[in-house]
């Protein structure tokens, strides 16, 4: 009874054999599904938990379950530790999922998980756009230059028509290096980078994605100011209690949604709203989005932490590519003993140990 | 940077490598090692949690993390879906651990813990045994002769000396094979396995141990009745809220400490005690065993109903050895890209791919 182990090469060469562009379509459709058949009946997601910690260096460690009644379960671990780079040249994100069998509990794959979340935090947004921005947006603000922001593009590149991404970062060699970074998504031949500060990315784009490093306490990331009416903004940066990047006056005068209410009250940009000033979260939206096209031409906030179900669609995704395409390693992991009530078949004592009673007895 | 792969066979040649005595030894006295240093500033354990699901079967899928703080942590996954057996020859448990650095969020090891889980829960009960028994016990109850059982009496036999065991189950085979499935531990030559009824085991022994698969609700497995004043209790079976295998009124009576309070409540035959009746817990008991030895001529009861810790000090001990004896497969699981801020690097995007806009303006 083999688990299929899918590690970070494996994951790229299943990538390749489906097609950048054609697994992030399949990704945000096949979320926008999850989300049309979401019900607490269906699905299980409770909040994620973790071990926060600051010795011997500030992490976190959490684990974000999912389950899929009467199919799947998806239990992801993900390792946030921001001294990485410099003490141990890691990323500062690392992450694993796993995936279970819930007819017997039998682990299916272990999956390296870090280009997933990324791949799924870019579709989650391309799902609330599709439902709030305006359908003819075509320059997109970019606040944060990293890793996130490659998958941010292109999965709004894949669902609106941009020509003008408005990049912004406090290093400028995040926003000099982001057209290579982007270049294997297939994007137009004449979409435009331009270097903008945050306050012009704000003013002149039709969507923001905003996926900063802010430090806890530290936001905003941008004043308030002018902006076009029809603005949306994924605002994908704020996962941490006292982590925001948003203007709360900014919020205040918008239609915001975040993906998981629980967890975007506690950790989102919805921290710095009153609940009753939180509108219908990410299920709600697409299961109605006929009821809210009106919202495509006010402005709109996708408060978006990061949800287990997100999680476990796109590593579900990955696992069957990967099995329909021969990819990764099937390992004979788990316990199958031919009699389960004798764990010691095969096992033997070494004859020569002294009984720990006697040297127990010694101590005592 | 590399996972160490420990599937069920490794596990099963680490234990050999080490020795199956030598091992429980080690683990017993890890166990009560960790105990002297728990702490709430040493350590994170929360409560586990899991999924709950009665289609399409019944199973349970439970996550149990505990922290080292600045060293480790385990995250053991543990399955439980009855109907195993019977509709796919697999074992009712099947689990595995997950272990981190705490430095840096890297996933350390993958481990097959089914055999770990059934260890650990043996050297828990020898570790509250040791403070609450009668040092010279030597007739051990058992009640339910399945997996469970033939760690509970090995590792009991490593710290008392035991001459008679009790055997008592409802299947008559189980306590037929009992003899051939204990028969790798090093036990006494003279050691006497007898066929007993539960109320037998009860009346006539010094060490009782119960692992029963008892159904929810058809607790107890045995009347109240004559028993030594003495008798020490690890009760094992219990880990669901309703499922319990003692009387209510033996507990009254007696000195009751659970393994992990807030668990046990939940769960284990704490169930059936008013808070202000249960006492110590087993760090509680450990760091204290002086104040508690009176309790060595009273009836006691550990009530164990899995902890975390326990897990994480199992998986670490095998992690280990395994390493020194250079077990297990190293896999590199996790993504380590050259640039974190580039996702996509070595990725390329199909070239004939429609855009994602095109086909969903088609839709909308």
């Amino acid at each position: 009874m083999d688990s299929l182990l899918l590690t970070s090469t494996d994951i790229r060469t299943v990538i390749n054999g489906v097609g950048l562009d054609q697994l992030m379509d399949e990704l945000t459709a096949g979320l926008e599904q999850v989300l049309q058949d979401w019900a607490p009946t269906q699905f299980d997601v409770p909040v994620r938990g973790g071990f926060e910690y600051s010795t011997p260096v500030t992490g976190l460690l959490e684990w974000m379950p999912a389950l899929r009644y009467g199919d799947s379960a998806t239990v992801k671990m993900v390792g946030y530790h921001p001294l990485n780079p410099h003490n141990h040249h890691l990323p500062t994100i690392l992450s694993t999922a796993y995936t279970f069998d819930v007819r017997t509990g039998h682990l299916t794959a272990v999956v390296d998980a870090t280009l997933a979340t990324a791949l799924r935090t870019g579709a989650a947004s391309a799902v609330a756009s599709r439902v709030l921005a305006a359908p003819e947006s075509c320059v997109l603000g970019v606040i944060g230059c990293g890793a996130q922001a490659v998958t941010q593009i292109h999965a709004l590149c894949r669902c609106f028509p941009i020509r003008r991404i408005l990049a912004s970062d406090t290093n400028p060699q995040a926003v000099a290096s982001l057209a290579r970074r982007i270049a294997a998504c297939g994007l137009p031949a004449d979409l435009e980078i331009v270097s903008a500060s945050a306050a012009e990315a704000l003013e002149a784009s039709d969507i923001v994605c905003t996926q900063t490093s802010v430090a806890i306490g530290a936001g905003p990331i941008v004043a308030d100011g002018p902006h076009r009416d029809h603005l949306h903004i994924n605002a994908v940066g704020s996962d941490f209690p006292g982590k925001t990047e948003l203007p709360a006056s900014l919020l205040g005068r918008s239609f915001v949604c975040p993906d998981f209410l629980a967890q975007a009250a506690r950790e989102g940009e919805c921290q710095q709203l009153a609940p009753a000033a939180v509108g219908p979260d990410l299920a709600a939206l697409v299961k109605n989005s006929a009821a809210f096209s009106h919202q495509q031409m006010q402005t709109t906030v996708f408060d978006s932490t990061g949800w287990a179900l997100e999680d476990h669609v796109v590593i579900e995704l990955l696992v069957q590519h990967a099995t329909r395409l021969g990819l990764g390693s099937p390992v004979a992991l788990e316990a199958v003993p031919p009699d389960p009530a004798d764990p010691y078949h095969g096992l033997g004592a070494a004859p020569a140990a002294a009984s720990a009673f006697r040297a127990a007895g010694r101590s005592r």
